[in-house]
């Protein structure tokens, strides 16, 4: 079924390809589809395109429609062509006439345009919740391992003195700021593109207010022009804002792969998080810290994926939009499973005691001893010149204390000071109002 | 001079290797490195790291290194590995052992952080400038052709009425959400991680928070691998903040180069704002809009060639993070010449009145004669086949007027409500909280 | 059921987390796998590996098992890990101990080594008909249609004049460069791994010129380092040539796109090729050449996704490369299908006739106004700037006819020094050879 | 100075902006302008569009042009547009009227796409010498330490007994297989596309046979529209060559910096080749590898960068394609640079000897262990679980030594072959016939 049917057959190659993985992909949608349908009919109520009877009946048909998509029954069938058809046509099908009228004032344009900013409301609060299970780990770790002292490197190379509770704390505060650029993503998906239509808005009085209330928005996207360029627009910048906590995941990751090699031998997995070799017997493998690191890597792929298939389109709709949608929905539950898997295993992970007792690592202390020279008076640069020496001669015997203690070193780390941040930050997205209007519109 | 000069002499090849363009780079760099270092050494002061005697001397010579570095004479010495070198270097041949103290409790890793995180701030804060400026001539335009109708596109196909007004407006309103962006850069630059020394803090007692007032920051980055951890990925967020205003003006100027061609033919530009060919005598050529979308494009791709030199190495500074600044630095003076050169061409552009008087056109007022027929109460999905009937046959013959009036058309474009969203977030980045401690700090 | 199965059991989260979509993906290769392990069981024989008797046993299984997977009925049991243990555990299950045996001297890393190998040879093959019947279908309408005139366009002003002939020919010519990529892509490809085991070789004495000659391959990858370090370098390297092609597809559908907007007016589709707008009841919009476009920018970007999951890992097998076979596997049934439309698009085609009669286009023949003074004798800096002054003035009158006589235009299109080109670069690939082999082992 | 002035002045901030580095960027292509002019007059005389005395008083200035391009005196003058308008000007200064015969028949457009054939030409060439060069470092290091064992990892957990031979020897054999992206790019680009003029041809009788001839080059780029559209792709395949060469090199420079590390020390660099830190005084960094990954990882976004301009563009000219020219032209230099590092550094490393001698890397035998049980007819899934239960037992204690004979193994290292491979792709290019034309063209 085709909402623009005019009587000529497409051809079968044609509109397979053209279809592509549209009816898969658009269960993700499937709800907010129903969602931004209950607004718009209860504004063109509002306005006099419908009936209050009307309404009444296609508003308890898509709360039925809305169960269904949320208990996941909902299906788009073969031959529709997608979500905003299926629904559509389920509503014809039940109530007759009546769901021919859903349509008016709006395009599958601003629909699609609605479904992603619905959708995407909702999948950045379920990674801000999962952004902030792996914050927690990380601190509460932190904090039971703030005096395990292990090595810091710069180049690789054995450096000064740091800690398990540094490292995982570090990884925390990373996630702070990850947090401003999913809050630029809400700001920017928080706005009610309903009523652009096919990027031209519409000759019917539409109340664009009403729905932006109903739905729960911040505000508006006001220009229909706009409205419409948002569409990649928007999944570009929600890509990097993914892109911002998979770099912090996956650099985790990746010290978490370095360090469970037996060349450093800092941390390990319990057997179950591990897996083995075909033929190397010995084998446990971090694979589940390799597989978030290639994910994250993936996501941060994907904004210049979408920037290629945006760049140098003028304005106005395009069905290269649609392709974007293969990519990015999924993108999100790629993201929480990685960081869920994280989370998992910061809970899991088992440290190894007295790390720095070793040889190795002893001119980890180089600074400590310039340092005391500098308290001793010597100019800094001269201090410098003569560890060095000793260095040279083979004389470097230094004590193996920490005496760190401004903030954010190993004495102090200032988790609290962190969660601080981290707490103001999440606190500022208001969730909740979002949930309630949704609420009050769907049941 | 290297500051690590221990007697081995670097090998001439190596050392060119390695240097790189750093002496070039570094000067973008210079003022921020010496309010640094004022920073640092009141601090130093105040717990006792230095002489009041010593701070006074050393600051009077900063004010003047800073006054050279502002005004573009200050220069970094052929054999000075980088700015931290030099300024310390100046210090030392002007003021003799004192100033080799100015070093002590910081590396260069958190010195460049912190010249980064400076540098960062003032740039954003010229790019706001630059956006706002772009926004206020596209807004005056908007206002001056909103009357001035042509077609709306989809799929490059003659879709709808549009105007002027509204195109404009579009690409006004689509800078609010780019600033979204900008403001999360903002935030994250917007904190001090010096004190983080190497990445693993000091023994010295250093007081971050006082230089994080001194310097005039929101907060600081506590945790100091995390601190060290920013680099690198403070760059790649800040850069997908320009590359969201990048995409906008990008597709600006897209649009202005389509609708300069004679098929189109809606806008020119004065002879003085094109250029032509060596060989067709006739040609006037957008040269201006098409540099600004191709450096738009490049500007697109600078978070996936920073994630690139970023991705899969551990935590801990590595020499590869140097050479983000070859393409770091100039970005944001890339983006502000084409906000600059865009804010220009919108001023002087000329377009075409009376472009929808032209048969082609026609088909644009399809849908005002579908919704005339379900105003008259024929539900959407019939009165859509009756017009499609019409048009197939030939007899399509609609009115050429349009009455939009719903938020965000033609007829309200809203646009002092676009206004109203910039306003507010310009207004959030409170600047001159800023330009205040820096000016405190450095006159 | 794990190969690698020790008694310890996996956790759940962490199973279902790091196979991922491996048991579909492998699929792709599950035909090579079995070839592949015809190859490795009978050199083990003829190195005394394995008896004659089971030898035969084990080929005799694997033809079945080689039917079902070429005819789609192979599956992947839930609880299996991947192709090549459901391979082995078939073997074990249909023949008993003996199938244990198959994996002596081989590791899962050098199988899907191989058998990625095996499936990309395999898919390059297809890639190259499909571009070959892309290839003949331009030729031909350029034949069709080298009389037919269009205005030739740069900075998409009108330049000079152009023909449908000379542009369909053109997108023909960049195939043959295409080509050289696809080739060298073979090339890399068509070496064997397979003894690498898990990239440091094996103590057996294995004869990796026999599985050489059995596959049908060139060479091998000699070192068995590198043979492992061909792991994502080979997809990167081959997802280039597929970029290559995309290039060439991608940005013929780009200007198709264009020629079908009203505003150009050269091309049209039959109605069954376009598809239509949901409410806007005149829209035949071209979407297949816009899906084509966007597919083909999404195979552009493979190679840099590839590299940002490759980029900064050491040499050795690491978890992270199993992602790519996400994108890269599925990558090149989208190319063919791309190909395969626009195939279908191009003998479609109508194009319009005697587009060049408009006033608009009448300085497409400055150029051959000034060639013609040149000829006369004017130097060519000077006819210029007479023809720009009449330009200037109104009063430029051009001849609107062409004759342009050199290699590679309008009146000379030299298609069939194109198709020697072609036809030379498909023949070097020598398929066959591959195939008898292929054939040989598997019949 | 412009070709194209009409008396009109262009703004100045226009100007400046579009002719942006071009002045700087073009002295990379002004030895190869000067060819080509000398390429196209000579053909302009035999087709009777110079007097034979005007072609020697041409070509005997141009040699003088020549000679200055190549020793680096040429200058773009300022207010000089670009390289082709100065070598015109330059003609016309010292010439008279004579010099502004040259440009009859061609376009700045496939002048700058001569240009850059013929610096791809140059540029590969050297390329594929410092890939020479590197082999051999690789190869004659690989045979030197072919007896000194390392751990061979797999997810960086130790695998199995690898060597320092088969690791230096697998970046050798890597670089094979980057020569085929490097021939591939050297085949598109040895094709003339002088005669496309603006990408439209000319309705001059050239002969472009002749020109392909002058100048060396395989074969031509027939169709002119095509000619054109290489602008961009051809920059975009050869930059993936490089891509290629670089995904090798920055590997190599990624295992050389991990191994490097204390807690590996399998290598070192001598003091002169590395760096220190301005806290640390212990330090002795591998900077070079890190820059040189850094670097390698940068070369490998230019395909995606570039492909962002030319993305979604139309054919014919336009002027974003200028902006390639920016981060292309200096590409080769940059990888020619990391090449030379590495082979000197390859020649400088000092390796660790008895590596091996470790107890952490005795589970490196375990597959050795199995592979012996097998020998001795123990089905290989059930020695792998004989050797699974010693190593969980705590009882493992495999003798150490390794005898591996296959193809490619510890013993067998098969560089003979490798260098075969090598060769046979070096001399397949043929460089010798390029050099003779320009030769006899240019003396």
């Amino acid at each position: 079924m085709k909402l623009w049917d005019k009587g000529i057959q497409v051809n079968d190659k044609v509109d397979s390809f053209t279809v592509g993985k549209d009816r898969e992909l658009d269960l993700y949608l499937a709800p907010f589809d129903v969602l931004g349908t209950m607004a718009h009919i209860t504004m063109l109520e509002s306005v006099g395109l419908l009936q209050q009877e009307e309404l009444q009946q296609l508003m308890a048909e898509l709360k039925n429609i809305y169960a269904e998509a949320v208990n996941g029954s909902f299906k788009i069938e073969a031959g529709v062509e997608d979500v905003h058809s299926q629904v559509e046509m389920m509503l014809t099908e039940r109530l007759g006439d009546v769901g021919k009228k859903v349509h008016s004032g709006r395009s599958r344009n601003d629909q699609v345009l609605l479904d992603l900013k619905l959708f995407i409301r909702s999948k950045i609060e379920h990674v801000v919740e999962a952004v902030k299970e792996f914050f927690e780990a990380l601190q509460t770790q932190s904090e039971n391992y703030k005096d395990a002292l292990i090595p810091g490197y710069t180049h690789l190379q054995v450096a000064m003195p740091s800690s398990f509770g540094l490292w995982l704390g570090a990884y925390a505060e990373s996630l702070t700021d990850d947090m401003y650029m999913l809050k630029a993503a809400w700001k920017i998906s928080n706005q009610n593109p309903l009523g652009a239509a096919a990027g031209y808005g519409s000759s019917f009085p539409l109340n664009r207010q009403l729905t932006t209330e109903l739905l729960g928005f911040d505000n508006m996207n006001y220009n229909v022009v706009y409205a419409q360029l948002g569409r990649g627009k928007t999944e570009k910048n929600v890509a990097m804002a993914l892109s911002s906590v998979a770099y912090t995941v996956g650099k985790f990751a990746t010290d978490a792969c370095l360090y469970m090699s037996q060349n450093f031998g800092f941390l390990s997995l319990p057997g179950e998080l591990t897996t083995g070799s075909s033929i190397m017997p010995h084998k446990k493998n971090p694979d589940v810290f390799e597989l978030i690191r290639a994910k994250c890597n993936q996501l941060q792929s994907l904004p210049q994926s979408i920037a290629m298939i945006t760049g140098n389109l003028p304005s106005g709709y395009f069905r290269d939009l649609q392709l974007i949608k293969e990519t990015f929905l999924p993108a999100f539950d790629e993201l929480i499973s990685c960081l869920d898997l994280a989370t998992f295993a910061v809970k899991n992970i088992t440290i190894k005691k007295d790390v720095l007792n070793n040889e190795m690592y002893k001119y980890a202390f180089s600074v400590e001893e310039v340092n005391k020279l500098v308290l001793q008076g010597v100019p800094f640069r001269d201090a410098y010149k003569q560890v060095a020496a000793l260095i040279e001669e083979g004389n470097f015997e230094p004590e193996l204390n920490v005496a760190h203690t401004h903030e954010g070193t190993i004495g102090n780390l200032c988790n609290a000071q962190v969660k601080q941040k981290m707490d103001t930050l999440v606190d500022s997205f208001n969730f909740s109002a979002v949930s309630q209007a949704i609420e009050s519109l769907s049941k």
